[in-house]
């Protein structure tokens, strides 16, 4: 089940120095590899690295050619990191059997649902009335696609993924809360990819829009009538309330939090954690972290958090009265 | 497929200003809504995009109709958004097939669980020994109903629930934990709505309560032993950790954590992103939001916190030795 | 249904004061115990509530020993809480069908996955190629154990559980990304036990790693390449981001996120919503909360935060003005 070095070149290209022949029975990570495995170097903050590595062969960039060269075989590449990418995606194809095309027999599918013959539907999914699935777009297991939600090309749908759930929405009424029936449906683009448990409601009167290449990973929830431009990537737990519209190419950090009836202009990153309670119309990287630090001390800042907003006016107060003492006055 | 307005009025009520006859394919946010489609404005906020909509009818208040008038047709109700909820149920059941009542027959429904003949079961559910599943109660795909939990009438319970799983109770032993079996169950008033991989664990001696009208959205955990008062709803990715009591009445936001062991009041709004760490005794919205910044200012700002209350410290310091200054003794 | 308190000795051990023949119907909380209920107390500050309850038989410390012998039964332990965990376990047996062994009909288990044949494989779970699962292990309904993947022994795995999706590995390029595909799986150890709905993703080259006696609850997202020591705990909706390492006896709090590449020592314990931004080297409990206030005082607070190093700045002013003016220096 190896892979010659040689085969990692007429695929993927880049520039070989050693020996074609080297046999590779793992990609792993450089101060893990072994003399039968290739490893990479993207960050030259691993630099130092590089020389202990016992890899077989490491992908380098042009300006770390000679220096790899010094320790043994390597693969000079533009980009490392993207050719371990592609390496990846290489070694899946010989190591692992294709996805099965079509849809398993325990799944649920609507027979009016359209699902093209290349995709594949695994086991235990629900595909509901009218949806649509398009080519090479994968669902893992236990997925649902709600009625009428259309899914694009190439997409991966991974295990729990929830598709078109009703959207949250209530008139308040006499204490209680009357439906607003979701009406909207999801529409979602090509070559997405959705991590396990994710949510994507369907839109109260329009549709909820996520649009080609956005990459979304666990346990995410996207409230209704969002739009998601192209290529935005979030992390795990991340959330957005209904109605907001996200940028293309952001980045969103793991359990952040953005309000609903919000615009984020394209390029804009949000740290971890952060909430986002206004639109933002400029790129940029935006955070709003409490800084963690131990218990006791936190608990003392905490607390004169709590009364911050005196301090400032002690402050002015301060200030206020050093000005005008006498002994300042001749100054 | 399309409703004429008169059709509207008929079964909601509300006074018409226009044509009775005309034609409506589909309900539509104001800014988008179309000829042939109905809209309203409930806040007062929107009225500037009022007279520019192009809608075939809006749906506002009393004190607008003379505005409305002026635009075109429009229907007069004293809750616009209420009449509007109430046009989207009218709509749907128009345009959507009745939910399948019964059990789909992929579900696995134990044979002692007891289901309502009028309830729906969709594909893939769970149904576990001794539940109970109440009248017109809709269990969409792929939900968990564990144990002797019982659910009431007119639910929705949405793909990917999970009722009744174990809570989370451990007796620490020798560095190791001992299980605590959840001998409790979890039961759910009427009307109630639960959105898509939302969480409700048992209880662990007693039952997890979730009383009438309570509205929970997607991907929310609700611990072991928590109670939720009437109409109380909870948006998104938020967490009740086990033992809280929820009184009535209370919205809390998005990804907001409440802590064990607390009891939160009737009428308490807790914003998005807030963590409660003490009981709330009276009615009031209630923060704890980090400010989003951008990076290099939130950066100054947080560095600043981890020693905030050096700086009270400090602010004491100048105030002392101001008021101890020569200078001031004789005013 | 009911067991006389000298069933729970004869198992369990402790010292009985009070009739072996008296019948317990329940276990229940101490301000709710009836006449044949069985209670505990395990913290002091509930002393107070003994006298007052109406419990059968009261499970206490030896130093209550007296008090409660005052009040009636009790059963004298070294350790309450671990004697009510065990009384749990006992009652369970009693009162429960065992797990029913084998896999359910409508389970989707590859011919290629090994599951032992005292493990439990609930009703429409799947059980990818290559799998392996336990002796005694139990995936209640609806779990997905992805390709490779290794469960130990006595391991319980929650309704809607993930193991195995690919983490979120992408290479920019271009302004889109390239998928990193997942060439590794996970393993988890004996005696673990992972909450509804929560998601542990396969690794990147090598495994992710769960050890043993880890319980982590429900909605918690663990990403590819992390490793979890011993007998660790983490509460509901914590995340942690991948290659991060967590020691062993750790506690993390729920909703906690721990971001990628970091290593915290044994013993750490993370409160609720705190965001861990760098390594931890030392046992402690670190915690970083905005503290909730209502919403007016907290507007002030927050507002002020936002010009928080812009204070520090004035504070230096003053006290640089204050050293220097003329009535300071003759001192």
């Amino acid at each position: 089940m190896s892979l010659h070095l040689a085969q990692f070149i007429a695929v993927l290209g880049g520039q070989l120095e050693g020996d074609p022949e080297l046999p590779i029975d793992r990609l792993a990570p450089l101060e893990a590899a072994g003399p039968r495995e290739l490893s990479f170097l993207s960050n030259p903050r691993y630099q130092p690295q590089l020389a202990a590595s016992r890899a077989a062969c490491v992908i380098v960039a042009p300006a770390l050619a000679e220096v790899a060269r010094a320790r043994g075989a390597c693969i000079v590449a533009d980009d490392p990191y993207l050719y371990f990418a592609r390496a990846t995606q290489l070694w899946k194809q010989h190591h692992r059997p294709a996805v099965a095309v079509g849809i398993h027999p325990s799944a649920v599918v609507d027979s009016s649902a359209i699902v093209h013959p290349s995709a594949s539907i695994g086991p235990l999914c629900v595909v509901e009335r009218g949806a649509h699935i398009g080519a090479d777009t994968v669902l893992k297991s236990r997925v649902t696609v709600g009625e009428d939600c259309r899914i694009g090309q190439r997409c991966i749908l991974h295990a729990g993924v929830v598709i078109g759930a009703d959207g949250f929405g209530f008139a308040p009424h006499g204490g209680a809360w009357v439906k607003i029936e979701q009406l909207g449906a999801v529409r979602i683009g090509d070559d997405v990819e959705i991590g396990a448990n994710t949510c994507i409601d369907r839109g109260a009167l329009q549709d909820t829009v996520i649009e080609d290449g956005v990459k979304l990973d666990n346990l995410i929830q996207i409230g209704h009538n969002v739009r998601i431009g192209r290529h935005t990537a979030m992390a795990g737990c991340a959330g957005v309330a209904g109605s907001t519209t996200i940028g293309a190419h952001c980045t969103i950090g793991g359990a952040a939090n953005i309000l609903g009836h919000l615009t984020l202009a394209d390029h804009v990153h949000v740290s971890v954690a952060t909430v986002v309670s206004h639109s933002i119309a400029r790129p940029g990287h935006y955070t709003g972290i409490f800084p963690m630090d131990d218990n006791p001390k936190w608990e003392k800042n905490a607390a004169t958090l709590k009364q911050l907003y005196r301090l400032r006016e002690r402050i002015k107060a301060l200030e206020s009265q050093q000005q005008t003492t006498p002994i300042d006055r001749p100054r």
